[in-house]
């Protein structure tokens, strides 16, 4: 790992560049350890990537995007000339031009696909307007499907015949169909190979062949490769007819995407991936967008202490409290938001259980509070050595927890079931509502117990 | 989808249950569909999921443990009696029996592996010894191994005697290795099968096969799948012995478990996932003992505040803005640390490079800084009238976001330098170093600017 780390590697790849020589450069490309692709290409220029994708040529190219994170290969490809990202995308398999051309602009996208293969292009059109996380946008078109009248030697004589062009599919499964395409069965390679005689395959076939529609979720195409040992599952339209293979690696993939979305949308990062090999304004804007919504929700939440101020005035110690019974209560919204999320991805919560959520999350809620505002109550109590202020203020902790963790379960849930995007907005939306309540809350409680406390 | 909504689902799987009718019951699950198993096993009490485990027999129970989440499955093992439970994963796949037993207390996995097959066990042993994000922890111990003598007949005889046995198997390699177990070549079984007459293994096979060590990285593992068309790698020891096989499918859900874990710590969510079916304590505990190191924190922070108490009586408007820019700090910072972790766990930043990040990011910072400072600024001259404060407000609030998000870039690559979790702690770590700063900055500017606001 250490090669790539040493200014000899960087003089090595530009004086390869600078040189032309094609051969010289995919043989150091090709002795680079294996994980280190990504970090080159992110410490490269874009004119430098540039010129080794022109050296290397489209098919390497294409092996090499695909080597590489989804977001960079994404970068990469809208940087270059469409003539020459089409004939890198016309090299990849149909689920991974998806990935890329759906990853871009609906403009750059379209200026590559009317340069590519008809068939490839209008392969990858179809599968673009498939929902990411369906069956319909992970399959692969590229199969092997033969028509039912056919015999084992008939399979045999084909795949001798292309033993090349088929040596790059995955799949180790032969689907049958009628001749309108419908799927009729599946058939093992090696149950094929291991017959004997010329049969027919209708007579060796699977003709129940698990299937699943084009919009079967990433959920319910996981428990399928869960409780059947099988590598792929073929993809039906509305007419039965066959349309794609999902790989069970596939599916795993679709998972990394989500989790990994849903970590960065709840860090407040929106859109697509942010790296640092990203062009300056792009990485700004991104995260400015968030923030600015962001700035105005909390300072909505503040007016809350500006329209007490008279309060504040009266036991100043409040200011240095407020931040922490905010801060806090984000942190135990935030907490809540984060297993909804993840139940909801699990499959494990329905959105229209949000009372369910609410009276469970409750139960934890007054728990958490009880023990948080014990111990902030008590800090208090000791630091300004005034015990009913300890005791007002753990118990604004208490009760506001409480709510937070209310409102961070079940608002995940909500948004959800209004069809938008739990990830993103469930995270301001509870802090403000965290904060604006703990506010209110402990400078109400202060004002009626005011006469007390002095 | 609807089917388990309704009362009708539980009074059915109860009165099954209560039955005791074991065809009927696997009938009934066989015929939900597929996602429901988690679920509906989510929405049982521990009685009645024991109850069905107790019915269906080991081998049905294992097929159901495997297509739930890891973290469900663990805790509806943990519950059984350690014999029914060795019963179960000793029908599991290898990697899958490392995944329960690591996930379990040592003490319980102990119970277990000394009631299971004595192979097994040793073998499930040696696999919670590897890191669970290395080849070791994600390889499969199932695999055709043949000595380098055999000949496609003595291989052929051999697949079609076993053929039940091999027919879990998912792999479609044979392994050649010689008489010490050392790997010597790879053979693919359809190669095999489509060679003519008989012949040794070792001309057919290829003896330069791909093959990594057992600490191979996940980064470098996903590398080798997508540069070369193969369905699992061999993996060996430090002598070229072979111990197992990292199949493709392995190594993308060994990502989703690490982009989960990172969604979770980072949103306050230690140890293991939490799921709502789990025991209240045990939910309540884990959220805990984040938030009360956070409590401490934030108090610690807050406590700049209290040392300007004397500033904010001045200028009690401030109170209302400490909590505004604290939040955004905290929120800038979060930023940077998602856009950190995820470059750490794609290998494309390494730990020693917090300078280049520093400088990155302070870029980044200082835009992102200005715009929300005259966001803010603006928002509070128009709120107070009082330009002057605007500006100081507005200023303090650039000088501390720019800080807080070079924070939330280098922070996650020393904590990773010094060998800590970054998901974990740079959360509140950044989150008390942008408050303390903020408070400290903003209090700090509006005491040399007093004489003017006022």
């Amino acid at each position: 790992m250490e090669a790539l780390d040493t200014k000899d590697t960087w003089s090595d790849i530009r004086a390869l560049i600078e040189s032309g020589d094609r051969e010289a450069l995919m043989a150091w490309l090709d002795a680079q350890p294996a994980g280190q692709m990504g970090l080159l290409f992110s410490r490269l220029n874009s004119d430098e990537v540039q010129e080794i994708i022109r050296l290397v040529g489209p098919e390497e190219a294409a092996e090499i995007l695909v080597q590489i994170s989804e977001a960079q290969a994404v970068d990469i490809v809208e940087d270059l000339p469409s003539e020459s990202a089409a004939a890198i995308v016309d090299e990849m398999d149909s689920d991974e031009q998806a990935d890329i051309l759906g990853g871009m602009d609906e403009e750059d996208a379209e200026a590559i696909l009317s340069l590519m293969d008809p068939e490839e292009a209008s392969d990858a059109r179809k599968l673009i307007g498939y929902e990411w996380n369906t069956a319909g946008g992970i399959m692969i078109t590229e199969y092997l499907a033969f028509k039912e009248g056919s015999t084992t030697l008939d399979l045999l004589e084909d795949l001798r015949a292309n033993r090349n062009v088929y040596a790059d599919y995955d799949v180790q499964y032969l689907y049958i169909t009628n001749q309108k395409g419908q799927l009729k069965g599946v058939l093992k390679m090696r149950d094929m190979l291991l017959a004997k005689g010329n049969v027919r395959v209708g007579r060796l076939m699977n003709n129940k062949p698990i299937k699943v529609r084009a919009d079967a979720t990433l959920i319910e195409l996981r428990e399928i490769f869960e409780s059947n040992n099988i590598l792929g599952i073929p993809v039906v339209d509305n007419s039965d007819k066959l349309v794609g293979v999902v790989r069970r690696a596939a599916v795993e993939e679709a998972f990394v995407e989500e989790a990994t979305e849903d970590f960065l949308m709840m860090s407040g990062l929106s859109g697509e991936e942010e790296l640092r090999s990203m062009p300056f304004i792009e990485r700004t804007q991104r995260r400015l967008s968030w923030l600015v919504v962001g700035l105005l929700l909390t300072v909505l939440a503040s007016s809350v202490i500006a329209a007490f101020e008279h309060i504040v005035k009266e036991v100043i110690f409040l200011a240095a409290i407020l931040p922490v019974v905010a801060n806090l209560s984000g942190a135990c919204g935030n907490q809540a938001v984060a297993v909804s999320i993840r139940e909801l991805s699990l499959g494990l919560v329905k959105p229209w259980e949000v009372m369910r959520v609410i009276l469970q999350e409750l139960g934890v809620g007054l728990v958490i509070g009880s023990c948080l505002g014990i111990i902030l109550g008590t800090v208090v109590g000791l630091w300004q050595q005034n015990w009913i202020l300890g005791f007002v203020v753990g118990g604004a902790m208490a009760m506001n927890s409480a709510l937070s963790v209310v409102f961070g379960g079940s608002i995940p849930l909500i948004l959800k079931w209004i069809k938008k995007d739990p990830a993103l907005a469930s995270g301001p939306l509870v802090m403000t509502l965290a904060d604006a309540c703990g506010f209110f809350i402990t400078l109400g409680l202060v004002s009626v117990t005011l006469s007390y406390l002095s």
